[in-house]
């Protein structure tokens, strides 16, 4: 295809879609058949519903973020990741990125920031990951994690993370969220 | 679950999977039963099994970034991304983001620096993006990207980038490259 101006740019058509697999509430198969703005169709372009989440960098008043060590099915290794989970039903996501943060660690913070909202895989879906760096958090009651992972809390300064982004962080969520913390606070991990 | 010590965490074990969709190249969506440390087992643990990708933050001798406008059917909107590929079978990741930057823009760098390579869902898989810094970039053809988009490249100057973060970036891979490779230039968007 060639360059188009961006007003030229046009969106897919999705002239109809099927369910192949309903795994809710966890996931959604859908093969969608499509209409490119130049006319073709695409009959199998196959993409992926999932809820959306939560990915919570919480800095504590002596600049450590709230780290966790934890088995991770996806990359099926222990690494090191941030406090996540997925929005309940009609949950919006600060309400849910306060709730995780708290159930996961124990941790409260009052001062808290959206870094942004992304959809996971450009061109599956597979949700939407809601970002956010909360300051000033400090620890208020002990972790109570209520779902299938064993988990490592571990207070990490933030000008320790950048070593860790190779070897230590196995997870898409977990890079993003220290990439973008850390050029929202302006500071070079 | 309780807080455990980094040495108790282990791996969990997959006992037995089976393929319940197979939409090759494009994905696998794979059911797992898997044992988690403490005996238990859970067997419906959903993956989906997809191509590894690249991405590439490519900067010209003026600090500016090879942005592309393109619409994306995972978030269904026109949105602002950055030069990106799956990588094709045998082909190992730096040769894929030159070939990439190459054919999506008709850009060339000479200095590749690795950002890292994580699994794009913690708990699905969805296949592994490997992130790139490219400096010195400069075009040396026409962009022909052959695949099912229509683009419109834009350079920008990295101080630009910050306030695309919301609103013109839609995408976890877009906004992971841009923290990543501000994080590694040591700079602020």
């Amino acid at each position: 295809m060639s360059e188009k101006s961006l007003g030229e740019l046009q969106c897919w058509e999705t002239v109809a879609r099927r369910k192949l697999v309903d795994a809710s509430p966890w996931l959604n198969l859908w093969v969608d058949e499509v209409r490119l703005p130049d006319g073709r169709i695409v009959r199998d372009f196959y993409t992926v519903e999932q809820p959306d989440h939560v990915v919570i960098f919480a800095l504590d008043d002596a600049d450590r973020v709230v780290g966790l060590w934890h088995y991770k099915h996806g990359p099926a290794c222990v690494n090191l990741g941030f406090p996540a989970g997925y929005l309940m039903p009609g949950e919006d996501a600060l309400t849910a990125a306060r709730r995780e943060l708290f159930e996961e660690t124990g941790y409260v913070a009052d001062d808290w920031q959206h870094l942004g909202s992304y959809t996971v895989d450009g061109n599956r879906g597979n949700g939407r990951g809601h970002y956010f760096l909360a300051r000033g958090a400090r620890q208020t009651a002990q972790a109570e994690p209520d779902d299938l992972e064993e988990i490592r809390i571990e207070l990490i300064k933030v000008a320790d993370l950048n070593p860790l982004l190779k070897g230590s962080v196995a997870t898409l969520d977990a890079a993003a969220v220290i990439g973008l913390a850390l050029n929202a606070l302006g500071l070079k991990g």
